[in-house]
């Protein structure tokens, strides 16, 4: 058995995430931790708990070393890295959800952890109360990881099952704003920049590597159009958005973008505000992992589950940092995409394919399909072109198979220019 | 960081999981871990290995004292046993397959493990590559969980895959053995055997509580017929073969049965060979984990999983134990069932039922739907029962949910004799 000490937490944050670990801490009784002070921003809002010490002064909990824990459960991520790092750097524990600060600062931050030797979790971060991180970390830490997949964005998955149902982009949106599942201002979920954090750390966790979030490509769904979505429906695919990693040979490549995903895949099932990840490794093949990413209580619990497992002197170890010496990211690759174009061929021809497959060009509305390079594709920002739409087009799948026809991590010269 | 040791394995067993151990160890550099000697039973069974001692005097690895890990993946479950247990008095840490064995020996093998100081694990013998076990114990730990369903046996998934599609069960058997998917005496996994030593360990690890196999009924498939897959088809529903458990205030029930699961449910795309877990909890809500079940690869890298987790002195500690004083398995309990006779309404009226919804009678057969005692049902052994076939109806199922409608886990008087 080992040794359990007991948890003081210092908790930042009240809100969905916060309000819902109070109450799932109050009401689960297998854990010895407690709340002494809660940092919350606005003083003259009205809360319903009268037991904690609340404050607005983040020293009170900082400064306090009867608490050893640090649950940082914020909306302000330049806030929370303040926080987290002094938390870190006076010898607490951090427990966070923030996936945009610990992306950001990811490197350093794990760095901090070790001098101080104390732990930093952030299950909550990527999934909610899917234990993917955990996973990756734990149990496939032998199996040579070949790809991670997932859809990590419940916003951008509830819209995509709305406009897979014949919704428009706009209409979607608003439905989900209505629903509480989309934010007023939806930038960083829509256009796949929430999807890239959590892949910065999905990254880190399967293949040891830290990657800078601008690095990383993110294309979201803003300029999805019916006709793309007529494509699709006439070869029986549905769009998800993927966060998408693989490793070839020394190369880890990672992107997030609409991909068209056929009947045989198993996202395609995956609607609403769900959340999955495939993990596939090279002895224990595929892995699908589907629950809530979201929402107060599911979060709250993948939150606890960090917690808990302070109590036994948890912390990730990185393992996959030791074998990649030589490994590294890279945008340098060719893939299969679906290009639609509201302002017909000029529009496509904003972008060079090395291969052409298809190509219909009508009055309304032009697309092709084809090999590109993904490094120029990136350079174009597709979010800001509002004419324009792509998706990565599915390989032949068998069984969970998700994986897009990807050459290679190097720019082949043996293609033809198309 | 944790203190890391070398382990020095005896292994038994070099078929088909033993042999994918020995492949998988070797092209995985993350683990110091060495195969100093294998135990066998055939010595002139042909081999490729030359480096290994090969033995077969399982105390050429028992009496060694350099041997600090057994890892057992034979499959006679009485030696299996006694191998078992002589490693664990010999203060050796234990990692094995055998669902069989371990279900049946649980308690004796914790209490084993725990007097000697060492590890015990088994994640091999549940569900193959998914890490269910871990992921109740470590992950699920803090979080009252509600339910475990799970497709934990690839044989009959593969072979209601086939029934679903039309052929019969005969065909599908057939062709399950042809291509290696069922043994030659199914009997183990057609009958739910298989299915339901998984299901012991599951509720051990999610609920705490040991059950001995015999107080969990087992029903298999090999009694549906033509008529019972068509009822299905036509209300829309696929069969596939559970091994259920839930907790209701006090009372833990469970049971391995065929059920009626509808398109919304997440059980009706997961095919073929596949294994899918899902986990229900009140705060993570409802979590699916697919991937495969058994095979040389998948299994191996299970085991691995465990061998690795032998560096950091991991062990499994039950600590849902502490919280289950009052906590009973019980068969006392109605639900709602499909129950096909093809021996007309003599068949049906073998089955007393509390309520009934509907009934059907034609010359050739007969079907009635209703609710019926568990208790009463457990005590017919349906496997035995050639003429019958029953089914649990689903429920109006909501996105994961998956729970049959069962009313209470004591009798209830108030409801109404069929
Ligand atoms: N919501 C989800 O489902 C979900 C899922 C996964 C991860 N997360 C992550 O969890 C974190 C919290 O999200 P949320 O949805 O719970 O946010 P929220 O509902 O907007 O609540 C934010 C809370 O942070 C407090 N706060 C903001 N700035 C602060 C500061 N500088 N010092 C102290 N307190 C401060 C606010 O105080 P006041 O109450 O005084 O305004 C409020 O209580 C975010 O990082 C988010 O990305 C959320
Ligand atoms: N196959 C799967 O996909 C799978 C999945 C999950 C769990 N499991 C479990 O893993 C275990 C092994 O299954 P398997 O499929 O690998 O079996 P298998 O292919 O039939 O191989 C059995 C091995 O055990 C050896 N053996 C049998 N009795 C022995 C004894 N008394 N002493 C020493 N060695 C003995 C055999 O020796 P010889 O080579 O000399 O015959 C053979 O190498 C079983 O408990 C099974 O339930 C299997």
């Amino acid at each position: 058995m080992k040794n359990k000490k007991k948890l003081t937490i210092g908790l930042f944050g009240l809100g969905c995430v916060g309000g819902g670990l109070y109450e799932v801490l109050n009401r689960s009784s297998l854990i010895d931790a407690e709340i002494k002070t809660i940092c919350i921003r606005d003083q003259n809002k009205k809360r319903t708990l009268s037991e904690y010490i609340l404050t607005t002064d983040r020293y009170a909990i900082l400064d306090d070393d009867e608490i050893n824990v640090v649950v940082e459960l914020i909306d302000d991520a330049n806030a929370a890295y303040e926080i987290v790092s002094e938390a870190l750097k006076r010898g607490k524990h951090v427990v966070t959800a923030n996936k945009k600060m610990v992306a950001e600062h990811l490197d350093e931050l794990i760095k901090l952890a070790r001098k101080n030797e104390v732990s930093f979790l952030y299950e909550a971060s990527v999934c909610g109360s899917i234990p993917v991180i955990r996973n990756l970390e734990e149990y496939y830490n032998n199996d040579s990881l070949s790809s991670v997949t997932g859809i990590c964005n419940g916003t951008t998955n509830y819209i995509l099952s709305q406009t897979n149902r014949g919704l428009t982009f706009a209409e979607a949106l608003s439905k989900a704003q209505e629903l509480g599942f989309a934010e007023s201002d939806p930038t960083m979920d829509i256009d796949g920049y929430d999807s890239k954090f959590k892949l910065v750390l999905l990254i880190k966790h399967a293949f040891g590597i830290t990657v800078q979030p601008d690095d990383i490509a993110n294309t979201g769904i803003r300029n999805i159009k019916p006709q793309d979505l007529n494509y699709a429906a006439e070869k029986g695919y549905r769009v998800k958005l993927f966060s998408h990693a693989q490793k070839i040979g020394k190369h880890v490549l990672g992107m997030v973008a609409p991909y068209f995903v056929p009947e045989t895949h198993f996202a395609y099932t995956v609607e609403n505000e769900f959340n999955a990840i495939v993990v596939e490794a090279l002895f224990s093949d595929k892995q699908l992992f589907i629950g809530k990413g979201a929402g107060s209580y599911p979060t709250a619990s993948a939150v606890l589950s960090d917690i808990a497992a302070l109590l036994f002197d948890y912390q990730y170890e990185y393992k996959k940092e030791q074998s990649v010496i030589d490994t590294f990211f890279t945008n340098d690759f060719s893939l299969d995409i679906y290009l639609g174009s509201s302002e017909g061929e000029i529009g496509l021809n904003e972008l060079s394919f090395e291969l052409e497959y298809t190509r219909f060009v009508s009055d309304e509305y032009a697309y092709k399909t084809g090999r590109v390079l993904f490094s120029e594709l990136k350079a174009m920002d597709f979010n800001k072109k509002k004419h324009l739409f792509f998706a990565i087009l599915p390989d032949a799948s068998v069984g969970l198979s998700e994986n897009p026809r990807i050459t290679g991590a190097q720019k082949n010269k043996e293609l033809i220019p198309g």
